[in-house]
């Protein structure tokens, strides 16, 4: 089969891989109808982290089951899943719990970017969709897989909902997910931050009331003066730096909720200015399988249409220029078709 | 009058101080019934924190209403009253949200470990105990000024309550009544981290089912043992250091809550760290004015008996005494009677 691997910074190739078997009885096949170039794939892509060998790239996913392990109960051969980037057993306490990417035999994803790629434990990580969608929504249960769920979990940790006034720190797919799961969950006041015409726009048309295009502290004293002096009840962060976790914990009123799920690279809080800020702080990786099933449903009724975020559709063949493209900020995201 | 006055690193004196006289129309004066040294006190006792001149001491208090400004409507003279570090209007948005130490007209309430002192902001900050409590119940009522009023924020924000287990680092008088406050709020399992036998003693009164003797990862490794390997669900951090803060983010399960309490010196939380414990974190200066109406109750009812934190009893004439006691740590927190 097909699939990319990364061979060093800036070198992705698609080629010929063998194609993946079930290893332990909880596995499951599947047939890849989507992938996509993630954000946290450009970090080795750059050489900022460090790989020890070529890696199979992608985790990401939508699909179909083409074999299960002999354990294997709740999705059959044939059909449509959608999974995480983290395999979870979705049984013990932790996932019960809704922390399924901490589920404590939680196995990570790899190697999505490709034709067919092997799901660990499939029955706790696969949601169906029940019946074949069409064609024109596998970019939106794509998003799913990732960015959609992450940027609802933003939402959700910072406790997004009606009445509560939100700001979004972060334009890249995520924060403009971000900006549609606070819409959703019924927050009317959404500050998309952004200075990119593009995604001003897409932040408008997924609910965003207002566009702050200032940064650091201006853009606090903007959210400020949008909200009565206070800050907003919610900030979701979805970067990851030091400057973008200051800047979302600083926009928030006391009392307020901050919702940070951009990986955070070099942050170090300053204890003191926390305390005295009176924010809650909660983030993490995305459980995105707690928020799956409902989130397939909302797209297969076509309430929502996260797939939006991919700008740039390409063939599996044409890895490469995917991540070129995003690495240099021409895509917000890009969508492979094997 | 007699008031405690600090005038250089560790030389505390007790003297005659001009009496306060009501400044705004919204605040009065208080005759103390009782007064005591905070661990917040010791900082500038031990030269810590730099202080500009001579500084009347001390924050917590309970007394009498002695004279009121003309727009005070919510207490009268001759009322028993309390109230808390921090004078609140109590009806701002924030105060509203429960946020109160972070009013948008907060004020530093100080002086109080003297006979008489003014407090600002009366009807917001002044809770009244409506009759005059019997003397036995004079130190309760003190502890729930600060240190209960502490303890108890850091058990909401740590989501203490039934069917989840408690951990709490800190064996100082917040940390201990830090236990009573999640035992009242309904946890069943509540594990106190200590090394003293007085202080554990303590701690089993007011309700620890378990008493965890070791530190750091040694702490946190036991913590864990006695939670199915998963940690505990609620944190209560009350000391304010990178080790305490640390503790208590690991003995945290995924998906669980740190309520920190300790004000944090020296602290930088590492990020990424943070990103990947997947725990909820919320404290800061406790809003204790929320909590006043129920503590009180709950004291006056003899339901609660926070006052046994104070483990030395002086009258205001010793005040040097008391804080040779605590800054040695003879003495987990000292009382003062004027």
């Amino acid at each position: 089969m097909r699939g990319a691997v990364l061979h060093a910074p800036g070198d992705v190739r698609v080629e010929d891989l063998d194609a993946p078997r079930i290893l332990a009885p909880t596995d499951a096949i599947i047939r890849l109808a989507a992938a996509c170039v993630c954000g946290s794939d450009l970090w080795p892509y750059r050489g900022i982290e460090k790989i020890d060998g070529p890696r199979p790239m992608g985790h990401e996913y939508v699909g179909v089951v083409e074999e299960i392990g002999d354990e294997v109960r709740t999705v059959s051969v044939g059909d449509f899943v959608i999974g995480s980037f983290f395999a979870s057993d979705n049984t013990c306490e932790i996932c019960r719990s809704g922390y399924q990417s901490s589920c404590v035999h939680r196995e990570g994803v790899g190697g999505a970017q490709a034709q067919h790629m092997r799901v660990p434990l499939a029955d706790g990580t696969l949601v169906a969709t029940g019946g074949m969608p069409s064609d024109d929504l596998v970019p939106s249960l794509l998003a799913a897989s990732d960015v959609l769920g992450t940027g609802w979990f933003g939402a959700v940790a910072a406790q997004a909902g009606p009445g509560r006034t939100v700001a979004v720190v972060g334009d890249g797919a995520v924060g403009l997910l971000g900006v549609l799961a606070a819409r959703q969950l019924g927050a009317e006041r959404v500050m998309a931050m952004s200075r990119h015409a593009a995604r001003q726009k897409l932040a408008t048309d997924f609910g965003a009331t207002d566009i702050v295009a200032e940064r650091g502290a201006d853009g606090v004293a903007r959210i400020k003066d949008l909200t009565d002096g206070l800050g907003a009840h919610s900030v979701i962060e979805a970067v990851g730096t030091q400057e973008a976790m200051m800047q979302a914990i600083h926009a928030t009123r006391p009392g307020g909720h901050v919702g940070y799920v951009g990986v955070a690279h070099d942050v170090q809080l300053p204890g003191m200015e926390l305390f005295f800020s009176h924010v809650h702080l909660h983030g993490g990786p995305a459980p995105v399988r707690r928020f799956l099933p409902d989130l397939v449903d909302r797209i297969m009724n076509r309430q929502i249409d996260p797939g939006r975020v991919f700008d740039l559709h390409l063939p599996l063949e044409r890895a490469a220029e995917a991540y070129r493209a995003m690495d240099e900020r021409r895509a917000v995201k890009a969508l492979l078709r094997p």
